[in-house]
């Protein structure tokens, strides 16, 4: 059973300055709660229907505390529409872990605003294999819940570090990286070749890549558009925009 | 003033149901009213705050009824977190136009659940100069005011049809397109030459394509993964991989 203060409690995580009182958050969705009791995470309490737990063998040292509870209870605690049949609750991470150097594609996030697009862009880095996915102080909370949920437990496998564009800057140049900006006018990527060690910056969904870090970008580049009335969509979303950049830096090292 | 009764009906309008007794649907976001106003739809009534109308120069003609209103006002009656300073009641369209022959690219979705992704997808068309996006009948309603929301104004310029697969595919054969799927498991994008005319199917997030659909397709194809250790991201959210492929296919065709 999950009592009315716990499920209060589950609820108020939500939102961070929860989060960084009770110094945990919360995992939903089953594969989520599977990943996450794989990883590195430490899942302080399990709640899950008898179906779930028995279909998926979950060790007991996986999670410290197990609850058996029924759908109708997980129902009570989600904030999603459709809840499935487990929910974690998360020891916060303290520390967060800076790479020194950055790999041959790694991304920096320019104040995305939007948690599901958060989510959907660790997503990319994962399926990409970018192990590290740089974000500005001001982008969406990594423990946010509608991250978790649209990372598809990716968050598990991709390193999301909240840094200043400046930190980031010094650490791609250490690592011989060229900074790389997505804009709306820029080089072609498919006419372009592209460096091969780059960091990605990404802009905010509504204002693109802030002034002040536009300075330092070093190569613009662009996905050429194909609206035919020439007043066609101004722009593709955010993660979209990131997957097929993402994609055609592959292509082009591999393929 | 927007009154209590019409802040209800505005309301209901986030329900399918209630859309089609009331045969209106619900455009929010600056941008997408702007797009609306411009467009074919009918616009039967426009909330807009002093602000909103004075920089934007709305002709009477481009709706039948223009009330100013606070942005409170607009906050009480809208379905967004962060509303804006516009929200406009269009006549929902009674017939669906159905393309004889399809475009080089042309894309059906077969059951996307999820309004953020369908509107994303509608963007992804516009972007790339698709103008037919055919849907399962299950898919996303169109008029649904998240759909429209995250289109960002693309929901004016590509034709939506609900149809069920065999019609499309029909379509598509008597066009010469080759019906390709997306899916886990295929031919890679990058190293085989795509077809010049396709029907390109995408499959719902959780399910993917469904078997009675999978049966039908001549071409299946796959984005490769990079994922380091062999399990990484199982796959890319439905959008993404769409505005990939796509991506792909133009420049294939292009460049």
């Amino acid at each position: 059973m999950i009592g009315k203060s716990t499920i209060k409690q589950l609820k108020s995580l939500a939102l961070k300055k929860y989060r960084q009182k009770e110094k945990l958050f919360l995992v939903e969705g089953n594969k989520n709660v599977l990943e996450v009791l794989r990883s590195n995470y430490e899942v302080t309490q399990l709640f899950a229907t008898k179906a779930f737990l028995s279909e998926n063998h979950i060790l007991p040292t996986q999670a410290k505390q197990i609850a058996e509870v029924t759908e109708e209870e997980i129902k009570k605690a989600s904030q999603l529409k459709n809840p499935q049949h487990s929910l974690a609750v998360c020891t916060l991470p303290t520390d967060e872990f800076l790479p020194e150097k950055t790999d041959d594609l790694s991304v920096y996030l320019d104040d995305i605003q939007d948690p599901g697009n958060l989510g959907t862009l660790i997503r990319i880095c994962d399926w990409f294999g970018i192990s590290q996915l740089f974000c500005s102080p001001d982008t969406a909370d990594l423990y946010n819940p509608k991250v978790i949920q649209a990372s598809m437990g990716s968050f598990c496998r991709v390193n999301v570090s909240y840094i200043p564009f400046e930190t980031a800057f010094t650490i791609a140049r250490n690592s011989g990286a060229t900074v790389c900006g997505a804009f709306l006018k820029g080089k072609n990527i498919y006419t372009e070749e592209l460096p091969l060690k780059v960091l990605l910056v990404i802009g905010n969904e509504g204002k693109g890549i802030s002034e002040s870090v536009e300075k330092s970008i070093e190569y613009k580049i662009t996905i050429p558009g194909f609206s035919r009335k020439n007043e066609g969509a101004e722009s593709l979303n955010a993660a979209v925009a990131t997957g097929i950049i993402c994609a055609e830096f592959k292509r082009q090292q591999f393929f």
